[in-house]
């Protein structure tokens, strides 16, 4: 099945838009199990534990695991060989680079580690991330407008018609032949994200930037799940919600909540019509 | 002593311009040595005892140790311990996130593995390379314009006036200040090259695309060499010369060589007058 229909499927069946992401920082896990040995793949577990009732994707972003060297990338592997089968597993990796090295990136984390899909960097161009969309059964997330106060430096540029993130947003359109591709916007700039909704109606969006970030949540909400629907990322707010021994429970809770939150917010609904709770 | 000069330290007391990208790609290592145990490691000892009298610096691409997941990870680690103090080792990571992601990049690449230098893609915005740079003793080479035919696809986008990749040349001249960026440029493309050169006459530049992608030679090194000089990557033309027992003495023959040429071409002379083989 095309990654675009699987996602769609997904987070139909889950009634859930979120994305929870571990960013699994070593320095703010609960202090009584930093000492443990693998000690990220542990915690990572007891998230993936309790809030998988309430998510349609997870995201590990690969910077918190290759600060911890051989050892953390291992952790990467096996806490994706963890996830069930009918979660999306995203890399949240930001590659991007000449045609001949991103196909071993491509074969890293689709093949070796099972990702369903990666962040991708699209300024290399469509050779460079080609290798990234050769298998429709696995997506790229491209970097389109993010979520940071920088995000205008180069994305903004612009030819007085169109600004970079736009023309962007105009080649991933082109680009998903194989119906594989979404984009990432931040949901700090909600203006530009309806600005890419009209460019890009029918492709997916994987929004960071609600949680410890402060994007508009409404706005966000309503102008990313139209068209081809979205994700909503959440990293620091829900995995470190609390560092005491109830850090899961507390995860879980803010999970079941956003959960909540984005689908009051959101225009179209999930096709099969289930009840939302 | 800030990155940019001891780059150009280095060059001077080797007499070379050279760098040699370890891009170890099992399926392209010596048969007779694939199923080593730690191959890729073995590999590139041998390589870099081979090549080091004609180096200036070793750039080690993540996505060929990424592949084989922890354990290239763990041998990307030992090989940068292997190489000796002065020569610069440069993480070819293509890496550029939000700040706090960025943060965790720079500590795995610089202090967990001790690199001296990383590539960057810049799309993000300065406020997510920053961390790349506040250490002045370890530098960031940004993405300008890369040796890739689709290189056209993003950064030639035009306001009329300049062009994303010579924005990001300006931008990158101003975020210089600890004397610690540096411009990725294909030596495919030697009129933009020459461009880049004019906007940013004191950062050096990390020069791809002359061995198997086949830049021309004269033009980009004489291009490239000029005012705050260059550093030119061969991979494979250098690292799989031969795939024969005689491997390592091919390798080393042609790092020779391709020192010798660029050195015959370069526009600007050494700084210490030593005489160039």
């Amino acid at each position: 099945m095309e990654f675009n229909q699987r996602l769609s499927a997904i987070c139909s069946e889950s009634q859930s838009l979120l994305c929870v992401g571990l960013d699994v920082e070593m320095d703010k896990i609960p202090e009584f199990i930093r000492d443990k040995k693998n000690a990220q793949l542990y915690f990572s577990q007891t998230i993936i534990e309790a809030t998988l009732p309430y998510v349609a994707a997870y995201k590990l972003n690969t910077a918190f695991f290759e600060v911890c060297g051989g050892s953390g990338w291992e952790a990467m592997k096996k806490i994706v060989a963890y996830l069930p089968a009918d979660i999306i597993k995203i890399a949240d990796a930001k590659r991007g680079d000449i045609g001949n090295s991103s196909k071993m990136y491509a074969r890293a984390f689709f093949d070796e580690m099972n990702f369903d899909a990666i962040t991708v960097n699209p300024y290399v161009g469509f050779d460079g991330v080609a290798p990234f969309l050769e298998n429709k059964n696995k997506g790229a997330f491209f970097l389109c407008h993010t979520s940071n106060q920088g995000a205008a430096d180069f994305q903004k540029f612009s030819n007085g018609k169109s600004r970079l993130f736009e023309i962007v947003a105009q080649q991933v359109r082109k680009w998903n032949v194989r119906d594989n591709c979404g984009l990432v916007v931040g949901a700090t700039y909600p203006q530009e994200m309806k600005q890419v909704r009209d460019i890009a109606p029918d492709v997916p969006f994987l929004i960071p930037g609600l949680g410890a970030q402060g994007g508009d949540f409404a706005l966000a909400v309503s102008y990313a799940s139209q068209g081809g629907g979205a994700i909503f990322n959440f990293s620091r707010s829900i995995i470190f919600a609390s560092s005491e021994k109830d850090f899961a429970q507390a995860a879980g809770e803010q999970a079941r909540q956003m959960r909540d939150q984005i689908n009051r917010h959101r225009t179209n609904k999930f096709n099969q019509g289930k009840k939302i709770e």
